[in-house]
């Protein structure tokens, strides 16, 4: 069925989008070309109709960039700023009355992926981006995350080595499996200096029937955090999107 | 080289892609079948492939929706996100001022596309959506991209059909003409009930040396609105996201 050998046509499309990265978010032909493995030609022709489409933009450098087509599309995902759109006015809530990081999150896989942030102008720097990636077994989201994954998710990361952010990130398998225990007990996880050593947060998960389908946390300067002060605060802050997202309002979807 | 005739597989996946929107962000199969106008094989074969990749997701209802992965490699888009990133703590600082309505919008094409929004809880509410489009001639950041696009651009939308949303809308193609040369000249634009009857919106560009990128906002209700105070907040806004623009932090991405 498949006028090139190999690879489908399907798969080297995404191939394309999947070279652009937030470390390269530019990239000419011949860098896609390498980072593709793919025939020039054939990338030439596919980046045109990527371009054409929308998908891909190329700017005056040469450089072909993820286009603004690409992102309405991608504006639809549930997931991604279905979620967003009805967590944020609770997010900027808990902004209002902490001016601290409120970090919202949900579990791609074996990792998590930042899908809303709101950043304290004057609160503790974090290092995450919307959009990016993060480890399950440090962050106070990753933790709420991944103790409500399914067990299968649950034992891969366990079986995997845990890297180490600081000497408080838990890499011990059989601590972090006491820990995420203690993280269904409780309601929510606190990440204390786990990913940076001025850094602490607390998370708590959002549910829908089928289960936890994302977290919120607060991040703060540790020296400065009362994490049993802020859990009720978080843990409200999830039940209100739980609550939004099985009663939506028109116009926005179920996760 | 097309084993399909007619349409290139890159086409057929893009169609995919493109059959989902706002009104119809979950389809089945042969709904997308219907709207892409490929045979049902083609559908179930180009769809499994977006399914492995994650640029779609299958629910438990058996619809297909937009996947994470795609949000996620549309996050790095310079123009969505990256804008976005830059632009936030700005509009944070005009929201916590006003607590009104802030927005930031690009153009793409003959429209703009809403690309941040906070929405003030008690604020007068708006009809935008993050990652959906509006006419230009209408709304203030329209305005401001209308006056501030090529002169191409400018005349393909004075050359159509104005679509009238109140009876303030200016639908008089002289008439826009004479009010994007005001916008030009003043540095900023006032949508006085133009797109509903209770709104009023003042909004700024935001430049890079190769011209105007972006726009902000306020929307406030038009009967509490004073344009001549709000104008030089909503500029300020501007002139700090265009220098932040123009010097990035390390991380973010040049417009």
């Amino acid at each position: 069925m498949r006028a090139e050998p190999g690879r489908s046509v399907t798969s080297k499309v995404l191939a394309l989008l999947d070279a652009f990265s937030p470390a390269t978010p530019a990239l000419t032909l011949s860098e896609l070309a390498r980072r593709t493995r793919l025939p020039l030609p054939t990338v030439h022709r596919r980046t045109a109709e990527l371009v054409e489409w929308g998908a891909l933009e190329r700017g005056d450098d040469g450089r072909y960039r993820i286009g603004l087509r690409l992102w309405e599309v991608a504006s639809l995902a549930p997931r991604g700023l279905g979620l967003r759109e009805v967590a944020l006015p609770v997010m900027e809530d808990l902004y209002e009355v902490t001016h601290e990081n409120v970090q919202l999150a949900v579990r791609q896989d074996l990792e998590l992926v930042f899908i809303e942030r709101i950043a304290g102008r004057h609160a503790v720097p974090v290092l995450t981006r919307v959009g990016g990636r993060f480890a399950l077994h440090a962050t106070g989201v990753g933790l709420v995350l991944l103790a409500h994954a399914p067990a299968e998710v649950q034992e891969q990361v366990l079986a995997a080595p845990l890297e180490r952010y600081t000497e408080l990130t838990i890499t011990d398998p059989g601590r972090l499996r006491r820990c995420l225990a203690d993280v269904r007990r409780a309601g929510y996880a606190v990440s204390d200096r786990q990913v940076t050593m001025d850094a602490l947060s607390v998370a708590a998960p959002i549910r829908v029937p089928e289960g936890v389908v994302a977290a919120i946390s607060l991040v703060v300067a540790h020296d400065q955090a009362d994490p049993v002060a802020l859990a009720p605060l978080v843990r409200a802050a999830g039940r209100v999107v739980s609550r939004a997202l099985m009663d939506p309002p028109p116009g926005t979807r179920r996760m």
